[in-house]
């Protein structure tokens, strides 16, 4: 017999991308996550902190976790066991925590001077799950009077405490939100602190029978497969393209062993980047099935086009962010030869008159266009 | 036999008073309040609506309310119901409030379509408990469906809705946030609509054991003695100088009739106005044991006076309002009189001259001083 997890990490529930809102995509995504927990008989939902994105979150992202929770704790009776990362308010996501442990929903929100473990118990298994919320080492400084001055130092402190309250006999659960050395970071994080200097040794947590890590988007481990990050359970910025989000199902067994298997999770629209010229993007657009995903879109035309932004959107309506790498390279040049520059205004204003008249200048009027960006040039000094 | 409920609303936990965070003065009363459950054996305690002052309460705000909870409903065992009032944040008030009804805990955050009681039970006694949270007519309209033009209309049907669903027999008390025609406001309230269109008649509230209100801060019923509001448990501005905070005691008997008792509550600091001539004050505060108490001070003295908000601190350190209504009397008078307002800013310089040096003007200052009074004038147009 073994106790059966589903960890996963980084909600930030309630953001926002490009100003656009994510919340139907979080609530996709969630939904996922509670037919995961349902159909594999999970024993507990381990969420590694930044649950809401911000320490004030939406009235309607409260609402998002109300429901997720209450689906799987009262109506699955699944505990959940959440903790504090570096975007959350740890007050306000710890508000009646004393209440809600009775009710199986087990918040971890300031950091506390004694370690308090939620007990899973399985027939004869009983394993103990230690939630660590996010803390600066100033507050582990102040709350335990002892030196310590990096994130790797509070660590290890708050470590050796769950060590020594858990014994060495119960296999034992950490859940931690901290930047491991090595790890992989992506562009959506926000530094636990500059240079680098947040940085967590991945040994201090080899002694676990698993370390349930939050902070990083990327689904990872370092030094050993226990050590593990879920990941976000989707994209929250252009550069995690490439990442297969998903949730991990661990199965503790009596000894103490992780067994691990990841989830993947089908996000309602993707993230994702397109590149190429503006008519072969639209053209290739009208038959993707997924063309509600949202985009940025490098257009590579070298070429003026006029109301780009809404005829991309024709076609995606999610484009969130446009790069010209075309136009930029063309303008560096431009940059170096004023003589150049003129001819190139010359021919931005031919791609103009193209597009809203549909032909082309004559030579009487290319002479007259040319004369009045020579004048214009002139009057600028 | 009989139920006993306390009854308290317009906590505003969080609230500022001229930028001074009442958070502390707050801490004391709601100590007095858990005294006062335990002391009087009370069953459940009922807040009816503003626990908080704004939609986003502070942190701090938010582990007082925390720490009060746990002490009534953990430590003594006695439920509570919360309802939403126009301060507050509805759907962040009511974050996992299905789990925490198990834990003795109801928030009413958002209306919802049907009434839920809370019911309460001691031997052969049953008492329905209906939390009915502030909710702008527009809300009930989209919620029922059906044509209320204001709250008056609004309670109406909510209240029926609530005597249907509780039926004729069982003793029957409900919460609620409104302003009751009749009632007598103060300063401290954020009115519900502009120009009184948010009054509710008494009359819809007589046939239940026992209304519970919030809104208005003085202690006071409408209509019958059992339609309530027990008032806010502090002064939140100079206007309610003469109330007498308290919280209501109420024991509904078998036969649904309630008994009524109020508990007067002691501020840390009271909030009062002092009003007198500088020096008198500064004598008088000397032997004062309440000079902490947050003060509006109308001086009467009218002659300028360096540093006076620093003097009065001395003494009374809470001074957070200063009116001189001396200087606007004379203010007034010198508007009239260009000539007179050149002697009184002589007679100004004169008292500055007193209070720094100690000594008066001679005649060649004076003469000096005037000169160049009258000279600015002249510059001055």
């Amino acid at each position: 017999m073994s106790l059966r997890l589903l960890h996963t990490s980084d909600w930030h529930l309630g953001r926002q991308f490009h100003n656009v809102s994510l919340l139907e995509d979080q609530r996709h995504v969630l939904g996922q996550i509670v037919g995961i927990v349902e159909q594999h008989r999970v024993d507990a939902v381990i969420v590694a902190g930044d649950i809401y994105d911000r320490s004030v979150p939406p009235a309607a992202a409260v609402e998002l976790l109300d429901e997720t929770v209450h689906r799987i704790c009262n109506r699955l009776g699944v505990p959940m066991i959440l903790i504090a990362g570096n975007h959350d308010g740890p007050q306000r996501l710890a508000f009646a925590s004393r209440q809600l442990a009775g009710a199986g929903l087990h918040l971890a929100g300031p950091l506390r001077p004694q370690p308090e473990p939620v007990v899973l118990r399985k027939g004869e298994d009983e394993l103990a799950i230690y939630p660590i919320p996010f803390a600066e080492p100033a507050i582990v400084r102040q709350l335990h009077g002892v030196e310590v001055a990096s994130h790797d130092e509070a660590m290890a402190l708050l470590l050796e405490q769950v060590r020594q309250h858990n014994g060495p006999q119960r296999p034992c659960v950490v859940v931690a939100h901290c930047f491991l050395a090595g790890g992989e970071a992506c562009e959506s994080e926000r530094p636990l602190s500059l240079g680098g200097a947040g940085q967590v040794a991945p040994q201090h947590f080899a002694g676990f029978a698993y370390a349930a890590l939050g902070h990083l988007h990327g689904p990872q481990h370092r030094g050993e497969p226990h050590i593990r990050y879920s990941g976000s359970p989707l994209k929250y910025s252009f550069s995690e393209e490439r990442h297969r989000k998903s949730v991990t199902l661990v199965d503790i067994d009596a000894r103490g062993q992780a067994h691990i298997e990841t989830l993947p999770l089908e996000p309602l629209r993707d993230m994702r980047c397109l590149e190429g010229e503006l008519e072969e993007l639209l053209e290739a657009g009208r038959q993707d099935p997924r063309r509600d995903d949202y985009l940025l879109v490098r257009l590579t035309d070298t070429h003026a086009i006029l109301d780009l932004m809404a005829r991309l959107r024709e076609v995606y309506p999610n484009v969130l962010h446009l790069e010209r790498p075309g136009l930029m390279a063309r303008g560096e040049n431009l940059r170096l030869d004023r003589q150049h520059l003129r001819q190139g205004e010359l021919r931005m204003f031919e791609d103009f008159f193209r597009q809203v008249t549909g032909g082309e200048l004559d030579e009487e009027q290319r002479r007259l266009v040319a004369g009045i960006i020579e004048q214009l040039h002139r009057e600028d000094g």
